[in-house]
C-alpha cells in the first residue's frame, strides 16, 4: 500500500458522491469493520462528516467508547469483501482474518486503515446530540490517506437489496461549486 | 411525467447512492432550487433523511420559515440544468424560468416537484438541533413520487471542482442488507 497524507481541504471530494465505505474500530484489543452508506459531509474544513451508526451493531458500542474510527473508502474490486462484511457481525467473527482484508496502523487514532482502499480517513467523534435519535455520529477527519497506485479507481454505490452501483463515467463541467 | 407514488419503504435505494439532488422550496410565493450532494438517510421508514443548507444561501431562508421542501433527483440528461442552477442564486433570478425547469405541484407540501426527475421526495423539516452548528436540517418523506417512463435512469454525483460522476453499471451481489 502506497500509504500517501492527502489534503484535509479536498477530503469532501471522496465523499460527496456517496461511495460505499468500511468503518473500523478498535475497543479492548479488538478490531472490527462494519459497511456504510449512510453519511454525508457536514463541512469543508477542518472536514466534518456526520455518519449512521445503528444501535443493534456491534461497531456502536466501540464508536461510542473509543469515539475514533476510520473510514476506508474500497474499490469495486474490493465488492466481495464488502459483501461478506456487510452480511455478518464482528461480534461472532474476526471479519478481518474471515475475509482477508490487511489493515496498517493509522497515526493519529488506534482504529485500523485497511489496505488496499482508496483512501482512509482517521475520525474522531465530536458531537453525539442526535446520536440517541437517529444513531448519527458527527466525526472530525484528522488525518486522511489515499492510495496512488490502485489502478482501478471506481468507487461502489450501495442501492439496497443486493445491488451496488460501480461509479460510471466521470464528466468536467463549468460548474463553479467547490 | 409521468407521476406515479413511489413506495415509503424503498425511498432508501433511491439515497444512499449518493445521487445529486436538487432541493426545491416555495415561501412567500416564490419558488427556488438549489443543488445538493450532502445528504444522508438516517431511517428507513418513516423516510428520514439529514441533509445540509448553508445559511449563507438563499433557500435556507425559505427551508427554516416554511419546513417545507421537495427533493428531487435529476436523471444525467439534466446536467447542464443542475450545472446552471449551482452556479446562481435564487436572490438574483427565477432559477425554474431562467433554466428551463418546469415544476408540477405536489400532495402535501407548497414546494414544487421538478418534471424530468427520476423522483420527487415531499419532505417536511422534523429536527433542527443541528442547524445552527451545521446547517443540518432532519426531514420526513411525507409523499415520494417517481417517473418510470424515464428512459434514462443514470444520476449524477458530484465530485467536486467541476467534475460529475454518471451512475456506471449495477451489480446484483448476495448481500442480505436491506
Amino acid at each position: 500500500m502506497a500509504k500517501r497524507t492527502f489534503p484535509l481541504d479536498r477530503v469532501y471530494g471522496l465523499l460527496e458522491s456517496g461511495p460505499v465505505v468500511l468503518l473500523t474500530t478498535r475497543h479492548k484489543e479488538r478490531n472490527n469493520v462494519m459497511v456504510q452508506s449512510w453519511h454525508t459531509m457536514l463541512e469543508f474544513e477542518p472536514p466534518l462528516i456526520g455518519c449512521v451508526v445503528s444501535n443493534r451493531g456491534f461497531s456502536f458500542t466501540a464508536l461510542s467508547a473509543t469515539r475514533e474510527c476510520v473510514l476506508a473508502i474500497p474499490p469495486v474490486t474490493m465488492l466481495d469483501s464488502v459483501v461478506d462484511c456487510g452480511n455478518h457481525s464482528g461480534r461472532e467473527i474476526d471479519k478481518f482474518a474471515q475475509f482477508g482484508l490487511q489493515t496498517q496502523s493509522g497515526q493519529d487514532v488506534a482504529a485500523p486503515l485497511i489496505k488496499g482502499c482508496l483512501a482512509n480517513l482517521e475520525c474522531r467523534v465530536i458531537d453525539t446530540r442526535l446520536v440517541r435519535d437517529y444513531g448519527f455520529f458527527v466525526l472530525e477527519v484528522v488525518h486522511a490517506w489515499h492510495d496512488p497506485d490502485i489502478q482501478d479507481r471506481r468507487t461502489l454505490h450501495h442501492l439496497g437489496r443486493g445491488h451496488f452501483m460501480q461509479a460510471g463515467e466521470t464528466i468536467k463541467t463549468r460548474s463553479r461549486a467547490r
